[in-house]
């Protein structure tokens, strides 16, 4: 394995779209929301193992969730794990890699991705990561991967790519166009449509030079901030230094901060079984069904007259269900939930409401 | 209290229809069924010690529930927990306790009652129950209390009196014609629009003496047994005794064995606010309903467009309930079961099938 190559995990995610199997002081990424036997952070984790060495992978997340991390990953090493004193969205958290990463290797390659995320062709992934990589080595491209689309989602963003190669060397990379929010359905669907769009993983590969003159060029009082501090890294006062950044620095992401402006952007397609798994209907759509259309994690329920539910309960309980249709049964942390799928956006009012109800230690 | 009264809690009954919370080896009597803190035998024992004192009170159970019903009632002394080997229906269980009772006191009048019925109005049930006593101390009657009945309940056996008193000192006691089983709904509905029939709670009120005899007019083998037997009890070989009588005692309840038979019974008709909670469904009816027609035995579930279930959880479990109408929602012993209140007989398949997929221990 490429001992340049450093992946930048980045864990500080909040949320409760999956309560209550998610809730605040454990959320998605933390989560076997597969029922895999491994959380979505530790299977990253063991991906991207396979991509570059483990002592050179690095998690960010919040100083909330220092213990999470470490105690999901023993692989890691104490600095391997960035913690944030508040949340400033991904381009500080990708700043405060840069300038640790730099210390260690001015010429690292450098893939970031989000903690939370499915990807079920891991092969594919792995090839599609290792070409971004071996152009993003030897070019100042900000390459991403862009997922294929195969229905007009509305929760994603969208790149809109250029289908000549980027150059002859690397006949998969494509020049990106354009950056986009996520849209509308007419939009998605006319995105879909016309063959130019791809879904945007978030997920990016660049060298730590490219990188860090991006940042100079897009965001330079972020850089500036961190630069000031750099001395600070890898030493005792490091969370000291890293404080006094993030009381002072503006929560932005990379997309709008530097992927929509930026003019050397490219991006490597595939179809790689991905997923952000936002929510229990994408979990559903995910998963396998059997004859009912039943998707379930955990225990196997028993099942009469009961179609088209995600059930996720814990692994030894006994569930009889009859006459439940396109429903939501999920039972954790001493909260049983039961919604019909197509209400799965109501559940932060239900977590609210629970909140409320029954005090905060249930959210 | 008159010192001469005694009640027997009949408590052998087995049933899985309120399964998941009831199971073989804790049926109804032991469950707290109605969430008041107590099971419905603990619930029974206290009505019970209002008509007489304590220690005239026996119960009978299966052997396989002594333990049960000596931590449920630690009241009890250990002579008065009467163990059946075998279940042989009410017959043999009350000759048991008639045998046992009188060596204590011949001129015992004695109240017989199921542990596991809910009486709302426990002071008209307690003057009704007082009013029969009176009767039976005086009288060689078998007197039973019979049910005002509010609809054709098809799960009752049905008493017919005679409107007309039994004599000037009883004006509340009416001779009865008939004891009937369970109907069919449309003979249901003549019984109780013709007004004379009550419903048949199993309550039984008669002295010593007067059953005593009606056993050996109408069950005189089993009296024999019992009588053949009747030296053991009280003495350390009481339990082989119980077991020689009951190896070879028929299997025959006290209704088709004596009451039907029987020409000298009476009743005492009330409205006790009296239910055999048989089933999910009954107990939903006697449960009070909140405005969307849901009832709550637990923890109150937090519940949108969510009407007519009924909902029984442990006490510390948070419920989100959206979408759902008209079910059973319980969770117990590992088992949750959500099911249409409509097909509540299936439970027995469900328990069944459960049973076999997962091993008898959840059963």
């Amino acid at each position: 394995m490429n001992s340049d190559y450093y992946v930048v995990i980045m864990a500080g995610g909040v949320g409760v779209r999956f309560w209550p199997v998610s809730k605040s002081d454990r959320p998605k990424q933390f989560i076997d929301i597969l029922g895999t036997g491994k959380s979505l952070i530790q299977q990253t984790f063991e991906r991207f193992s396979k991509f570059c060495p483990a002592e050179n992978i690095y998690v960010v997340t919040n100083l909330a969730y220092r213990d999470l991390v470490a105690e999901q990953l023993p692989q890691l090493k104490s600095d391997q794990i960035l913690c944030e004193p508040y949340r400033k969205n991904t381009a500080p958290c990708i700043a405060y890699a840069n300038y640790k990463i730099r210390k260690r290797n001015p010429a690292a390659t450098v893939v970031v991705a989000p903690s939370d995320h499915v990807v079920l062709k891991e092969a594919v992934f792995l090839a599609a990561l290792r070409e971004a990589a071996a152009a993003a080595a030897r070019n100042p491209w900000l390459v991403t991967l862009g997922i294929k689309p195969s229905y007009p989602n509305t929760g994603y963003g969208y790149i809109q790519f250029d289908d000549r190669a980027a150059d002859a060397a690397h006949p998969q990379l494509k020049k990106v166009k354009l950056f986009t929010e996520k849209p509308e359905y007419e939009m998605a669907r006319s995105f879909v449509e016309s063959g130019e769009f791809l879904w945007n993983a978030g997920i990016f590969i660049w060298s730590l030079p490219a990188v860090m003159a991006a940042f100079k060029t897009y965001l330079p009082e972020i850089d500036e901030l961190f630069a000031a501090y750099a001395d600070l890294l890898d030493t005792p006062r490091e969370a000291e230094g890293v404080e006094k950044v993030y009381v002072s620095c503006r929560s932005i992401s990379i997309d709008y901060g530097v992927m929509e402006k930026a003019d050397n952007v490219y991006v490597v397609a595939g179809d790689f079984g991905w997923s952000d798994v936002g929510s229990w209907n994408s979990l559903y759509e995910l998963l396998p069904k059997n004859a009912e259309g039943n998707a379930v994690v955990g225990a196997e329920p028993m099942t009469y007259e009961s179609k088209g539910n995600l059930v996720r309960v814990p692994a030894d309980k006994i569930v009889v269900l009859q006459g439940l249709e396109d429903c939501i049964v999920v039972e954790d942390n001493g909260v049983l939930l039961v919604c019909k799928r197509t209400e799965e956006q109501r559940i932060r009012q239900f977590v609210e409401d629970v909140a409320r109800e029954k005090g905060e230690r249930y959210v």
